[in-house]
């Protein structure tokens, strides 16, 4: 059997987005084209789509003509339900050779014109939402390379906007750095990673070991964190995610003003600090040096005088660097890790 | 769509072992023997069989009359390949009406003969190692009625036996309650149950959630535990069972003697003093007012006179009433859920 990696997206791409009304439906497409653009060959819209993802407009012909490896759907139907013009396309590009991406809920093996396509082709159908075969149960053995998570006080507090911009900042100040992707949109932005949350809870932890092996001694692994320890819901992901990562730091992810979890009423949200500290505990288990290197804040709720003295108060408290991804950067955060690790491995 | 529920199983059952060679690999039908006598019709055994489950002998036409309800296999075959003389069996107890029940790894429906014969007569093909469709997110929501969840320092400290015999003891001591299956074995032999660790990641704790529904006030489900908290692999299995179970009380299971995780080598076993701090710590996210009420020692690997010994210190360090539930039963236990709880809800 051969070992079990990663899902592995084919660049370049053609970003289909079809006739999106909105670009916050499109996000996905927008994310790809933001974070990993240099992937990105073209578009492809229906006529009078008014969302624009900045790059050249392609049919199937000009994409295979331009050598696009996959067309990624890169945008959710309105009602669940995939319209005949989504699959025309989607048929058109596999029996081209394209392989074709989604992250729809249902499985693209269902669309029977589209498979036949791709069988016929040699084209893959490329299900972001679902793990590969043979995910072994997490060892707990020690892996070479560091490994950095971001981890949270809930969900949807900028967990993979934190981790594409910590990456992007390592990179940028001359580290060997690799963007571990954990969700479907990360895994479409980042061309490979693993679905965490849609593999079997045995081997939660395994998954996340698959996702960052062992690499070189310098080498920093950035890892998309999933849910919050505090979630009722999805704690369990976000412990296997922990333990199987084995990170050397964590950077704790938070949106200012928000107190209860989403859609959880009566579940208050941790303070950052008991955060910290919860995840330490937990993360321990599996590395014991564990240390937390900065704070990251969506402080977009806050008025604009507040959001800098909202950093500073929980620098003050946790010694930490607190940023906002997007207002400040992360590069106080880059600046904690050259600290911290400066004696290598 | 109709309201997601456990796995459940029609009595009296015939119990298969074939042509096993040693009791050891016949556990399943033994503990169904031992822990639910009343719903065993007979055995079924191949001729030469040296391992007999103390019940009538039945072939599948004697069963058919005895009013059977489900075939169940309680034994692994030797290699893992299903010999032909069982899938006869099978073929032919399915054909007469009856339910297959088996927690092998390869699902019944892939043998094409006892399928047919199971959708000619109605029979069902359970596979209890398969969760039931449509989980949801756990919710969080407290629910009615009292839980007592085993947890482990370990895999395979004795957590469903200690929960067998807390639920015999409960049951003898006037309480209402319900032994609540999280594996396999539990739950061919409870009849009923979730096979947790099955569950997909994201609906682990929804999954421990239908698994213990809303109950009457003084009602107590006794809930097997599975994994630990503190296990590189399974950490993240316990921790959703723990959150979706929202237990009043757990009891700590251990084996004296055990330092090492199983086939974990380096990772330690933490102390029961740290074992219950933590579960306590990580429950308290969905019940505040979790307790723990007893320490269920296997000490079976002590010389004869250091076992009451060994209870005795561990009860003198905690406060806590400690057993072990072959050798003194949970009698302490039971006395000590009565008087933490006599309140009521």
């Amino acid at each position: 059997m051969p070992e079990t990696t990663v899902v592995e997206l084919r660049a370049p791409y053609l970003v289909m987005i079809g006739d999106v009304r909105h670009p916050l439906y499109a996000k996905t497409g927008l994310g790809i084209v933001r974070w990993r653009g240099e992937k990105v060959a073209g578009q492809l819209r229906f006529p009078g789509c008014p969302v624009d993802l900045g790059v050249p407009d392609l049919d199937v012909p000009a994409a295979k003509e331009a050598g696009v490896g996959s067309l990624i759907v890169g945008v959710a139907p309105v009602g669940g339900v995939i319209p005949d013009s989504w699959l025309a396309v989607l048929e058109e590009a596999a029996a081209a050779g394209m392989d074709i991406v989604s992250g729809l809920h249902v499985r693209l093996a269902k669309f029977e014109r589209v498979a036949r396509a791709a069988r016929d082709s040699g084209a893959r159908l490329v299900d972001v939402r679902v793990p590969p075969a043979g995910i072994p149960v997490g060892s707990g053995r020690k892996r070479s390379g560091r490994r950095v998570l971001m981890v949270g006080t809930d969900c949807a507090v900028g967990k993979k906007y934190s981790a594409l911009a910590l990456h992007a900042a390592l990179l940028a100040e001359g580290f060997e750095a690799t963007f571990r992707a954990t969700g479907q949109t990360g895994i479409m932005i980042a061309g490979s990673g693993m679905p965490i949350d849609a593999v079997v809870s045995d081997f939660v932890s395994g998954a996340a070991e698959v996702l960052s092996p062992d690499n070189e001694p310098g080498h920093w692994d950035v890892i998309e964190g999933q849910g919050s320890l505090f979630h009722p819901g999805y704690a369990a992901v976000s412990l296997g995610l922990l333990h199987g990562s084995q990170p050397d730091a964590i950077v704790v992810c938070h949106e200012a003003g928000r107190s209860e979890m989403d859609e959880w009423p009566g579940y208050r949200l941790p303070s950052v600090a008991d955060c910290i500290e919860r995840n330490l505990l937990e993360g321990r288990l599996t590395n014991p040096g564990i240390r937390c290197v900065g704070i990251s804040i969506n402080t977009s709720s806050l008025p604009a005088d507040e959001r800098q003295p909202y950093l500073d108060a929980l620098s003050r408290e946790t010694g930490l660097p607190s940023v906002d991804p997007i207002a400040t950067g992360m590069q106080p955060v880059v600046e904690r890790i050259r600290r911290d690790f400066a004696g290598g491995d």
